[in-house]
């Protein structure tokens, strides 16, 4: 089914040392190529595979392997964004939201996904552009969500929003938050937003500590253009942020450009793969 | 533009028996053919225009006009429902989500509209069944939500909630809101769940003052099957309303399956609609 | 340290009659006097131990042991009430917010508090009359919560809020909950509200579901004087519920007057006693 | 009723000025001894009157009366901590939740308060410590708030939360907020606080934006000692800021100290004040 794998990694500790090891030689005895990021390399000395990085992987890898947790699999999404490779996350430790390969059934849950049983699950990620004085100063992408945010200041910061060039609300607040289906259930949650169904066409803004106690959450479509322009006088006194990395100090009037970003993420999952299974453990319910 | 136009009114009070008259004057002086549904009949004695029930209506009506509320566009709505004619509301009082034609420029705006210059705003309506021992024992349509609510007791109800047939969760809680986008910004909205653009197809499951509080609200694909199950044991505890109305006492183990409705509704709405705007003033945005 | 001491049940399953049997032997080997309400009569066939109603309880009685939940407490509370008797829980099952002693260390714990090692921990009920036509129709008490909810009918009803006589608003929502401390991780959790600190001397008021959304739950004294008056026209149409059983049906311009019960409520507890522990394991903390 | 009166304002716009004007030219109707903060001695060239610092006014000032907004007041009641004069605001423009004297019922209003006429409203503020290796390296104090919040990181910070030496929580989050009740009306509400009736004698604990669903405000005694510890690695991840200024960066362990801060602060309000009728107007009820 697969032909040839990456395998990703995002930390050095034992766990996922030890689960790398454990994939690796699972990996091996079905005969899979395999590929390492520089990571696992490290952490494999003398394992004898290839490594390169994620811009000079072979043209057929067809499968990437991230060992960690959800945020692997976010840093791994942004790095194969432009390449259509699936991603499968094999979680050390707790269930993620993305990441649902546990490490100690690793055996059965890979067997069945090289042998072709698997569910794929496809998401979007989000592109984002700051617009200065009529010039791109920077542009990113990012999978769960691009928020803009008060920064340097313990006040509110004004924000004003747009979605497909018409004025949705000027508010003050803490920021901003535009998520993809993916992210609903990371920081916008514990901001207030909805749980977006994974496969949900939609984007939801969701205002961050808004003075406006109506300004509530709003789930707009996914090929929509928001556009949100910061108010606030002071240099950084605002600043942007993609899967929570921050990528850039704003300025008054810089115009934060929000699409969904062309192309697609694949996600394999294994056939019993059940994405309410998920939330119910993840949030606790019953 | 449009050839035979029914009025529609859900109230005696005078404000609607003035803005009808002045409607009603609007149009014959723009010679419309116009008919008059029995109420609007009774609040315009000796007009001479000819009166017909919603189901007899004459085959060429081609758009409907109602006086009052967003409450008697959601009436209209349902109406009308199998018939695809468009609506327009004419508020009486406050600006409505729905019904954004101001008594006080009637002329204006219905010139306008009259004249070909429109936006049409494409809504969908839910249907939903009650499923009992293997019959459907109820039928209903509803336009804003579909809800399953606690019922002559003063406790949380137990209820189980399936999307297109996979377990969501089982919850105890005062009951659960099925939403259009239409809904959500009625009484979805008080119970906490997000604003989603008119124009989302989506439906959102808010639950009313859930036990676990965790349970949030969830948006998904509005070609979704949504069923819930009644887990209370006792008959009649539990309630089934469509847009606020009564229509079904539910027993133990009644499966209510929501889906959206066949068809659509369009409003018309003055060339300057803005559904940003309106969510601005009745939210008091700003 | 107790002299004689009531055994108080509300259930008739099989935990409780094991636990009740095994507090039962307990206080006997500890030469305990011990009276039998007549549940717990009827579940210890045989005993020979004393029996008596509530309200029937000798003099002497210095101590209640509840075995259930938290329900069971709350109704030994207020049956109880009048009576200055302290409370202990043991709990037949889930940990409880009020009831923590566990079954499978009763021994234990019941020592301690024997031997005088435990904490008291004091919260007050409420009280709650219904003024109608000059008239006090209804007088009842709650240890949780008075609450004043829509009834019969799928639509917001009209409330309004006085305290200590001055208005505090109008509203239209599902109910309104005014709670005690100890009421506040109950319904009115599930309601939007806060948590209240058990020792504090406050009333939380919580509007379910209001139209208005910034209608968020308002914390005052626990002397004030809190009164509901219904505005909905209809009979029936709003109902008065005291701990989550239903006692009064309401009418038009019914005052509903809630103040604190004169009196106290005192819960022991073993000497480890951590109401944050509580609070953490309840809520899922960490 | 009071003998020497300060003026104080926060701000130079031409409505502050004027404002300030009518106020002087007022009392000085009235004979009233005025002093002058700095800032109005600058906005009333050539008054002839006398000006002083805060911590140099005459002993016999009884009475400050702001000019501008709630902010100008906080300010005041901060600068005028150690003494104990009452402070009545005027307010240049909306309605505040403390400056509630309108600039254009100026005379009316003022005159029934020199004539003792008035309503007293007594509040308390917080005092907070931050310990650091056993040091105590600043004290602060604030009115509405003391919070910690994350910084110079778009991530979750790590907080401990202990109340009287208790362990409340551990908790990831964008910060917390702990509030006076004159606070839960300003940021601790946009935070999903409830409001605490201004005579309430305790603090509210609002956690931002919490990674844990159930992570509740928690309301308790005023005369509790709360601790907030900075479980967060790098340096300058977390700030702490009272009402809004910030005033110190934060390390690893850090514990910041927040009790109530002895003595009160007394605002003066016209004797029609209704606490009711300014959340009733400030949050648009009804």
């Amino acid at each position: 089914m697969f032909h040839r794998i990456v395998l990703i990694a995002n930390g050095r500790t034992p766990e996922i040392r030890a689960t790398l090891a454990a994939v690796t030689a699972f990996l091996q005895s079905r005969k899979a190529a395999i590929v390492l990021d520089p990571l696992c390399a490290e952490l494999l000395p003398g394992s004898g595979l290839p490594s390169a990085a994620p811009e000079a992987l072979p043209a057929d890898c067809d499968l990437a392997i991230t060992v960690g947790g959800d945020g692997t699999m976010l840093r791994a999404a942004r790095m194969l964004a432009d390449r259509d490779i699936p991603l499968l996350g094999v979680n050390c430790g707790r269930l993620g939201f993305l990441a649902d390969i546990r490490a100690d059934s690793l055996a059965t849950q890979l067997s069945q996904i090289l042998d072709g049983h698997f569910v794929e699950d496809v998401r979007f990620g989000l592109r984002c552009e700051v617009h200065r004085d009529g010039k791109t100063v920077l542009e990113s992408d990012a999978f769960n969500d691009v928020i803009v945010q008060k920064w340097n200041i313990a006040k509110l910061i004004e924000l004003e929003t747009y979605v497909n060039g018409l004025h949705l609300h000027s508010q003050r607040a803490d920021g901003m938050i535009v998520s993809s289906p993916t992210g609903s259930t990371a920081y916008a949650l514990s901001g207030g937003g909805p749980i977006l169904h994974p496969s949900l066409d939609a984007l939801v803004l969701v205002p961050i500590c808004p003075h406006t106690l109506s300004n509530r959450p709003i789930v707009i479509d996914g090929s929509s253009r928001v556009e949100i322009v910061v108010g606030t006088p002071e240099i950084d006194h605002a600043r942007l942020s993609c899967d929570g990395e921050i990528t850039c100090e704003l300025q008054t009037r810089d115009r934060i450009v929000i699409t969904k970003k062309p192309g697609r993420v694949r996600l394999i999952h294994p056939p019993e793969h059940d994405p309410f299974g998920i939330l119910r453990a993840k949030l606790h319910w019953g």
